[in-house]
């Protein structure tokens, strides 16, 4: 085996634990000099690699390496790009493979969800058409949890933590002020298209009576009257109503509610997002006192809240992907395979990209209760394992303590790129 | 001394330690037999008085009572209510005064911001006219740290650790993605009347170079020229913008952001929060992609995240009330005295609560930059020393381990009152 580089990337948005899979990778492929002599990060993602923008991850401590463990955000910088069709005529895919060239890039570990998986199968794809072998390994990660073929995805497990922790706390402290004041509390989190964040809002209590009484799924068409009539019941047994909804809640026609909005008096539609606008119907058809929270980037980047698990596998997941690509695979995801729910066991495992590239796993029936506004004890099975352990990062004074890296650039060897 | 029975209430908006002081009024309490002899908590505050609705702290456990050191929201329930003036022909003020008698109740624990101790005060003075003796000791509280004489509040500086931390951690997230993706990000926090939460967004950086790169006071007459300039010049120059921003924002003419909001291309008002206005602004004038949080209430009972500073001082303020009814003070409130900045010492006291009632306390001058945007040095110092130290509360299974109190009712001995 000749050793050779490789290329690792970040894609598409952040978690609070992408990082650990970025410790794992540049770790353990120190561990083996004989498969990979350099491991090069590249800057924001596919669009470094296409401006010949790479960072030697070589020239970090293994201290910096190791307190990417607890660093929320993409270290190296992650985008949001579409790389054109594989058809060895698109000047970004010739431009790609002249990179690689350049700087004898055998391995390229590309981490992100389901749009980057399908663009490191487009690399595999082309490496066989200039005939330039190259082992592509997809590493998962998305917040929302909606990849195929994997029990779950890296950055889940902490949002779904961060999302029930909240609910809880949120909800103790609506439920101390209910009669007087708020009575309707909505936390809208993320999830456009899978309601998986929002389910994981229902870890917060156990049943009917406890927070959060209705969860809005995208999977569940919203019924206007329906959702009002229960909150209303729980209003009025209770004392008040906790919501939980996904961004992606949609009615019978697939409209999205933060599309939507509501008219207000004159007839003109207001816009805002899905908090806002349950929040005006609670407001026009009941008249209860509402709050609403956003929790936006403020959950995936949660690291403080994130969870032990989660952690644990981002890092197995990036360890794995790197032994895959010293024992010769390519084209292929890391996942994660569950052995067994209590107590809850693991471990990684390897697929076809082809399986994983471009599907989308959305929440099952069976994992939401036959109102529509709650989970089922499978789905409490499925997901509690996932929010297990605290992994606080180290702090000094006050707040969590980040070490800069040294992102030391690899010298160009190539001419500009301006086709972006 | 004759042992007295004594009621606690928790008054106004909840914090994430409000029961940490709670904690300490029983367990401070159960020391001095000779001189308390039941601490009974009245349910949702004052309004649990005027109902004659009380709770028998005496048959909580020891164990129930300590884990309330970290359980957020008001145990007992609060509530926003405003007693009439306290003339003595108020209906309610006798109410009060009847319940207080039925239940020879001599001390009062009032636990709230700057209107309940307006409402402790009022209560004092009715103690004179109705020639019944109750000491009154207003215990403070509230997460907008705007109560006079005493250096800081409880409940300020979990808060101001969840503002800072959250800050950090989401700016990680928009500088990873800030080439592709969202460049401004914007979060919403509370503070309507005073700037304290957003100030102390400023603490998650250390400079002009570092987010938050725009924080905005109400103390501060928003300008919306200047503010897309600022904008502009950190997205021109770092590639993205994170801005904290308080609700109580406005204008010259002292008009909220959030009443005003922005017009529409129809020219119809749109309104929001003062999040969702920044965001049009941006929107409209510029044309960068943003994103906005909304913190709301997950600021306030964030106790997973609270600091210890503040759990300390809830904790030391609840101890040094029971103290000071003991020594027999009374019409007093109590406060936190800051001895040094570095290495922070502080101590409990006692004011006039003459002194406190109505006196709301802004962000002073000398802790905002010149240009309106940042903290100064000096605002560093006062506010570092409050997010020291993590107080993490135990977890089971994944959440916070919270356990039910009995809160058995005390029997009534009064007809039920109405006029509420």
């Amino acid at each position: 085996m000749v050793a050779r580089n490789a290329i690792y990337a970040q894609s598409g948005g952040v978690t609070s634990v992408i990082n650990a899979t970025a410790c794992a990778v540049i770790e353990t492929s120190r561990k083996h000099p004989q498969a990979i002599s350099n491991v090069y990060a590249a800057r924001n993602g596919i669009v470094g690699i296409l401006r010949e923008e790479l960072y030697d991850t070589g020239n970090e401590t293994a201290d910096a390496v190791r307190q990417l463990r607890h660093l929320p955000g993409g270290v190296f910088g992650s985008c949001r790009f579409k790389l054109g069709t594989p058809d060895g005529k698109d000047p970004q895919a010739r431009r790609l493979f002249e990179v690689l060239k350049a700087h004898d890039v055998g391995i390229l570990f590309y981490n992100g969800g389901g749009d980057s998986q399908d663009t490191c199968k487009k690399v595999a794809d082309l490496g066989k058409l200039f005939d330039y072998p190259v082992q592509c390994i997809g590493i998962p990660k998305t917040v929302d949890n909606d990849l195929a073929q994997t029990d779950n995805c890296p950055g889940f497990g902490s949002v779904a933590k961060y999302v029930a922790v909240s609910t809880k706390e949120a909800a103790l402290d609506v439920q101390s002020m209910c009669e007087t004041s708020t009575k309707v509390f909505i936390l809208e989190v993320m999830g456009r298209h899978a309601g998986w964040i929002a389910a994981a809002g229902g870890l917060a209590g156990q049943g009917p009576k406890e927070p959060p009484h209705i969860i809005l799924f995208p999977e569940v068409a919203f019924d206007r009257r329906a959702f009002l009539e229960q909150v209303t019941r729980k209003v009025e047994s209770i004392g008040y109503c906790v919501i939980v909804a996904s961004e992606g809640t949609r009615d019978a026609e697939g409209v999205f509610l933060a599309d939507a909005g509501t008219k207000d008096a004159f007839g003109h539609v207001q816009l805002g997002g899905v908090g806002a606008t349950l929040a005006r119907m609670v407001s026009e058809d009941l008249g209860y006192k509402h709050h609403v929270a956003i929790a936006d980037y403020l959950q995936r980047s949660a690291r403080h809240i994130s969870s032990q698990t989660d952690v644990d596998q981002a890092y197995a997941v990036g360890e794995a992907a790197v032994n895959a690509a010293v024992a010769g695979e390519s084209d292929v995801m890391v996942l994660i395979e569950r052995l067994q729910d209590t107590p809850y066991r693991w471990k990684t495992a390897t697929t076809s990209i082809t399986r994983v590239a471009n599907v989308e796993r959305k929440v099952p029936k069976s994992f939401i209760t036959k109102n529509g506004f709650g989970i089922t004890a499978r789905a409490r099975r499925y997901l509690s394992p996932l929010i297990q352990g605290e992994a606080y990062p180290p702090y000094e004074e006050g707040l969590p303590l980040y070490k800069e890296l040294r992102r030391t650039p690899v010298t160009k060897k190539l001419q500009p790129f301006s086709q972006l």
